[in-house]
């Protein structure tokens, strides 16, 4: 029997349409993937090819130029050449009816995660995970230094189906001059809950899924990664920070090893339990100076591009979800990772 | 310079991203579609393969088993063999925790549009698309007269990258025991701007299209075919009914006729214009029996499927949009239809 379940985040239901659900390993891609080389002599995110990208803005290690070449690196931020938003322009809005416009002001800028164009998250050593994420941090701390900036997200696209055509792993960091309506809206749902419960739900969320444990897929010391209860789609993954805080960047030094265990190791369930699929994944928070903090509760949502979203997920907001969240996380809590 | 539009209906900002705009031309598929016979032995939707669906619930013309053969329809709806919902299932609720579940409890029809496998709504004749827009209504009444549903959408799936496997001419109406938030939420912002202005935001909208023109597609007698002037994906057009009126199932005769019209030149204007796009379409219309349709106006979305939403959007909410809504609705209007 299909049954509906509510993500209490979205507000939203999803069809969890049993029926014809599918077993977790028949999302394993068949597939061989291609060989894809260390090293692409025209891909601008590779070594040496420095001077194809705008200029860089923060890089691991910081450059000595006595003691290093130009490209030797672990990581880097650089502009984005084809940014959809402008640090320079203006933030200039028009009314006119019912149209309202801002002018395209904003940050985007990509982060280099690796000098190997062929790697990727599940493959790296965990301190240069953790390097990305303290890049994260950084970088998401200087965007809200700028005050026109209403939100930022950072977000990774992996593989062409996640929207990418850039193989050299990336993720992007892009500030708006709004907050978006999406945003405003969880949050405001978020405090709802709390003035009428006295609880952040994410927490309250949290403290059900520790005690079911069904759903859950890796736990380290300060973070849970699980499938939510409502997953949009199939293996569909959360990962929350056990402290309650609302905001990414109060991540502290050792939460940031932790994250990178966490994440790394998800990702690497993902890789080889289903056979290097494609994925974006996203970092949802709070802005440092929202006040309300006690509400929400920052995360990160991980979306393995398995399933294509059609007129009824459009027309509804409603998701069909083809398999069931508890066997999913069982299948991805049995593969051994072999590195 | 890029700029952000707002959506009035969604209340979300989308980025239009001049500079890395591309040119209507370039979304035309270059790729020679395959040859599809216009029967197929194997495909349940197929004229003689009747019993591989389940039980009819209505044909075109229909059944008079003295004169024709069981395989001679235009047009049959049957319950979708792989429902998300089921018809027969009760409608319970559980709440637990944060946890709210609601039994599988829905209908999931197909409405198979033409006996011909290879054909498209682009290519069949006016009459027959009427046909099937009257079987639209006459399915939409008949979902919304089962007192548990709480809202219908009908949608078209067309092409593997709009979500279908099934390539026979097939749209889909599914009934839900719930009203989804998000069309709960546009209904309560519509309402909002019409406490505040007295007015309809759609036919506001629809005034200041009409009197711009630069993003009109194709007018007709009754219904207006539009870019949205914040169009969330290349091409993204919203067809709306001139008439004010809230419910689509009102649509008088007259009207089924020349939406037949504007829907068929529309979708014909982009299988040429863009060689044959896969596409989605749906119905966004109000439940006959809700209050305040004076606030409302129902209208179809068509959204071909040229690009693929990565982790900004699913973040954010706000889309990217690499194309100039101004420039394509020139560029669609003027294509010539040479059928």
């Amino acid at each position: 029997m299909p049954e509906l379940r509510f993500n209490p985040i979205t507000k939203e239901w999803v069809i969890i349409a049993t029926e014809r659900a599918k077993r977790p390993e028949d999302f394993k891609s068949r597939v061989r993937k291609k060989d894809i080389p260390h090293f692409v002599d025209t891909c601008p995110f590779c070594p040496g090819n420095e001077t194809k990208t705008p200029e860089e803005v923060y890089r691991i290690p910081e450059l000595d130029q006595s003691l290093q070449a130009a490209s030797e690196w672990k990581i880097r931020v650089v502009p984005n050449k084809f940014a959809a938003l402008h640090r320079k322009a203006e933030k200039m809005r028009i009314n006119e009816g019912t149209k309202h416009i801002i002018s395209g002001f904003g940050i985007h800028d990509i982060i280099i995660e690796t000098p190997l164009h062929n790697m990727t998250t599940a493959l790296l050593p965990l301190d240069h995970v953790a390097e990305i994420i303290r890049t994260y941090k950084r970088r998401f701390i200087e965007l809200y230094s700028e005050p026109k900036i209403g939100h930022v997200i950072i977000f990774k696209n992996h593989g062409e189906s996640a929207g990418t055509s850039l193989e050299h792993p990336h993720s992007q960091i892009i500030g708006t001059p709004v907050t978006p309506s999406q945003v405003r809206n969880r949050m405001e749902e978020a405090i709802r809950f709390f003035d009428i419960t006295g609880e952040c739900m994410l927490c309250k969320i949290m403290a059900e899924e520790k005690k079911e444990g069904t759903r859950v897929v890796v736990e380290t010391e300060y973070f849970i990664a699980f499938i939510p209860y409502a997953a949009l789609t199939p293996f569909h993954t959360w990962i929350f920070p056990k402290r309650h805080f609302a905001v990414f960047s109060d991540i502290a030094d050792e939460e940031i090893l932790d994250l990178a265990l966490n994440l790394k190791t998800t990702l690497a369930k993902l890789y080889i339990g289903l056979n290097e699929p494609d994925f974006n994944y996203v970092i949802r928070s709070n802005r440092p100076t929202d006040a309300r903090s006690e509400c929400f509760h920052w995360y990160i949502s991980i979306i393995p591009r398995l399933t294509t979203t059609a007129g009824f997920e459009m027309g509804s907001g409603i998701f069909i979800n083809t398999t069931i969240p508890e066997e999913n996380a069982e299948y991805l809590r049995e593969v051994k990772i072999p590195f």
